[in-house]
């Protein structure tokens, strides 16, 4: 608002939530709205929920999961299959692959991707803590579940010749046409690579 | 997540958050994790703002709006027009003509609109205290503010029988155009209305 009609407390709460991914100045308004009219089932639950996470949020010393144990709730997890290390760019790609219940394995988490460009090499990504772990004996397969981004297949690339000489088996995942998908929304490129990785019917 | 993967402080969030406006499951889950990534920059800030507002908010025994003290801001504003009182039905609607800084009076936020659907009467809303601010000899005109809506319309009809007999001119907003709106998408009612109230040129 160009004039204040609010308290500096209400102003400063909506500019914060502005800041979320998802809303805007104008939803970030109605959010705050939302909250101040619904106290006690909304506005105070979130609150100490928000406290609660920001006192217990950790980053998984294994794999760079955040959760609120460390050893992540999936590291410490041992019935998951020690021989499978899936390798994300983000902890949302986890959560998204575990969603889908795809990954028997456990997880490592690089922290995003190389990028000329933005100048994130190596050094600045989880790598290092991959090799190494991936260099145990009872590790058999590293899963690139990489985004099908540039960025994302040169990170593929990058890890898999830093892995040559393991005893590990490199996977990516598969390109195709997305399930309920139709072929006439799709690109180019997802259908010729469809088309090339056909199976028997 | 159908299976546990992450811990349930985490989870908690990750649920009240979706009930924000704007945000559901899926993103209220990528919120969660944006808030978790920017520890020091967005998450401690934005829970403390949080805490701020909630200790501090109140209602305005005035006019019913929200702010953090009481009288609210626009109440306490001396430079304000005392002879107009702007008839809202939600605080976001009085935020709304302040962001257009179309209204120089003060405001009266009802708190809703009468609805026999949802058994809502004179009695629930913020109406008696209109009727109250509104008979001060100071005050020269009421603007209805409402949407309009059936509801709306019911409220303002309702609103209008119950001044009548006190010296206040009771006014509502125009009917039109949007500025910078097209006819071709507008309505039949709203281009009926605009052109039966149509002005010199």
């Amino acid at each position: 608002m160009s004039k204040r009609v609010v308290g500096p407390e209400i102003e400063r709460l909506i500019q914060l939530m502005a800041k979320l991914p998802g809303l805007g100045p104008r939803s970030a308004r109605r959010a705050a709205l939302h909250l101040i009219k619904r106290r006690e089932q909304l506005f105070t639950p979130l609150t100490k929920a928000m406290g609660d996470v920001l006192e217990s949020v950790v980053v998984c010393g294994t794999c760079s999961n955040v959760d609120t144990c460390d050893p992540c709730t999936i590291c410490a997890d041992a019935t998951r299959d020690a021989a499978m290390i899936c390798v994300v760019e983000e902890v949302g790609d986890l959560w998204a692959l575990e969603r889908a219940g795809a990954i028997k394995g456990r997880y490592h988490v690089l922290g995003g991707t190389l990028s000329a460009l933005d100048g994130i090499g190596p050094d600045d990504l989880n790598i290092a803590g991959l090799i190494e772990r991936s260099s145990a004996s009872e590790v058999e397969e590293v899963v690139l579940a990489v985004n099908a981004t540039v960025d994302g297949q040169t990170t593929a690339h990058y890890i898999t010749d830093r892995l040559e000489g393991q005893d590990v088996k490199v996977s990516r995942l598969a390109h195709g046409v997305p399930v309920g998908g139709e072929l006439d929304y799709l690109d180019e490129g997802t259908l010729a690579a469809a088309v090339k990785a056909r199976r028997p019917f």
